[in-house]
């Protein structure tokens, strides 16, 4: 088998970072043909001199030509599309994943998709390709990833989608005490390590809201036959159910090497003794109870979005990208967040969400009017 | 759609009614060819008149030519093989299913095998049918049935398959309450409803161990690659764990009307009002526990059978169904049926398993031996 060339855009986050463990882990399957950072050049420079990757990128403006030695400064949308990619992680965060995702796909390559605002943001434009690069899109949240492996081999109607929550560290949080949250007490999320910004939204739950939205287009599934179920212990991923009953549903340890490798190796499976194992056999508890979304108003804030269509999502992960940030460096409170995004929502004038252009505006607009928002 | 000729071997009993609720749900996909049953004439009859099969058998002598209207008396193992069956349900127990699966294979016919036993007798011999005929042989039992679905689509090394016991009515019964357990009590099967015999092999686990024996054969797996981990609530009916970690699980109402239905028209999945579905979404509470072979001296017997191999899993069954016989009966202890069955496989000279008259005959002489061993 030759290597699959593999482009790796936020590669210094937890997902980049993860992926990276994952090539370690299976070095004559992968060559690291790009590279695309954020603001962490010291961990970039680490990261090229490990895998001498043929091209590289970083926002950082301060960036000089000659800083990444052999390695060509090449823009995230440029080097999705080099013949030597065959597949790309989209591991960025927010707005930054999406022109890349959009020409990947459209240059025919795989796109692992671990940021998910990309497919919130383009939903309907990914909806509108001709199947054959749809199905290039693969997803990487362990949600998504789990009904996509409960869906193998299963060209059966779907009776519904049942999506697991954790219900964050907040599930039993008074409301009264839900004003004094501080950043540092969002960012304990009960069992997974991510990043910063998902676990806050996983806190809010407005994560389990775009995983709804994200679901929507990927699966092709009626937002009515989307269910969201809390599962405080986070082993089952996530559930299908069939037409004729039947439940399938995804387990594993929570650790994102596992998604990240299914999608970077699909449809096959490979033993990776880096990934602790799941221990069903010893005493093990598994809890299920019906999400209330009154206390997640973010939750219903992107049920509410999702349904509305139009540019109303781009707005709903844009807002919330501005709301998440502003709570982060402490200008607004953990209850603002909603009251943010609902606000900007509320204000919005729906575009064309088949118009990349006007999705870029909307997605522009609503940073502006989150910031006016936030500040009355 | 042409209907599925359908032949029902145990007609009158569980597996074979619920088969004919399935018919009866769908009523344009199935043509019902044939019914075979035991001594329950009245059911039979009026499941005659219902259904007009062509052909028609009765264990029961009595039997008078003329009895069964325009339906043609004609042995199991011949209406499996006749030109309008396509698909036989082998809802018999014991050895009954034998011949008329392998004949039914052999012609070239599915399968869809309640009667475990019979993969348990004649393991060796399927495996070494042709895979084009070995793959016609269906599981209805919900735990293969769950390991057949979750392995769907997926191509790719298995690392586990964990199959879920509920550990039957006794799992909290203190050894010496065992010995005083009497047919009534076993009788109780804390989540399913089910035949007389398989009813009592779940109260000694025996039948968790038939089911190690079945997926082994079935699946192709080996016997240090099962697990059996008792999960009280059968809501999951087993999870198979593949090489990379990831494990899929099947879950399911207690209703056997969903395995069998799901062998009838696999690999569609249709819906029926008839079967309720799973309320994951209202609290719901699944616990797992590492089983404890020590109280269950019936599945550690079978287990060795299974190891042991050549015509030891038969004796296993055979004595077994003996040693049930006897226990319902009266006739002996619960805690007499591993010593029965135990003393039996001690005493058995192994025949080759690969040559069914062999097979026959340690099936005979173990009835005879388990009756003597009983005696004394």
């Amino acid at each position: 088998m030759p290597k699959k060339g593999l482009v790796i855009l936020g590669s210094t986050g937890s997902i980049g970072r993860q992926t990276l463990d994952t090539v370690r882990a299976f070095p004559d399957s992968f060559e690291v043909v790009g590279l695309g950072a954020g603001n962490n050049i010291s961990l970039l420079k680490r990261q090229i001199d490990e895998f001498q990757p043929k091209l590289v990128w970083s926002s950082n403006n301060r960036l000089s030509l000659n800083s990444f030695g052999d390695s060509q400064i090449t823009p995230m949308d440029e080097m999705v599309c080099d013949p030597a990619t065959d597949t790309v992680m989209v591991g960025t965060t927010g707005r930054a994943g999406l022109i890349p995702t959009l020409k990947a796909l459209d240059a025919g390559k795989s796109v692992c998709l671990a940021n998910k605002e990309v497919i919130i943001m383009a939903g309907e434009i990914i909806s509108q390709m001709p199947k054959k690069i749809r199905t290039n899109l693969l997803p990487v949240d362990s949600e998504p990833s789990a009904i996509w492996q409960c869906l193998q081999g299963e060209d059966q109607p779907i009776r519904r989608l049942i999506i697991t929550a954790s219900g964050g560290p907040f599930r039993n949080t008074s409301e009264a005490e839900l004003k004094t949250v501080t950043p540092e007490q969002a960012l304990k999320h009960p069992t997974w390590t991510m990043g910063r910004r998902i676990t806050i939204d996983s806190s809010t739950l407005m994560n389990k809201g775009f995983e709804v939205i994200e679901a929507h287009w990927l699966f092709e599934v009626d937002w009515h036959k989307i269910e969201v179920v809390v599962h405080p212990q986070s082993l089952i991923h996530s559930m299908v159910e069939f037409a004729d009953g039947s439940v399938k549903a995804q387990l594993g340890p929570p650790d994102m090497r596992l998604p990240i490798q299914y999608s970077l190796f699909y449809p096959d499976r490979h033993a990776n003794k880096d990934i602790p194992k799941l221990n069903i056999d010893v005493a093990t508890n598994m809890t299920f109870e019906p999400m209330d979304p009154k206390r997640y108003p973010c939750f219903s804030l992107a049920l509410h979005a999702g349904h509305q269509g139009a540019t109303f999502p781009t707005v709903l992960c844009a807002a919330d990208e501005v709301a998440v940030d502003l709570f982060l460096n402490r200008e607004i409170r953990f209850d603002d967040i909603p009251k943010v995004v609902g606000q900007t929502l509320e204000d919005h004038q729906p575009g064309n969400p088949n118009n990349l252009e006007e999705v870029l505006a909307s997605d522009e607009w609503a940073r502006i009017r989150a910031r006016e928002v936030a500040q009355k």
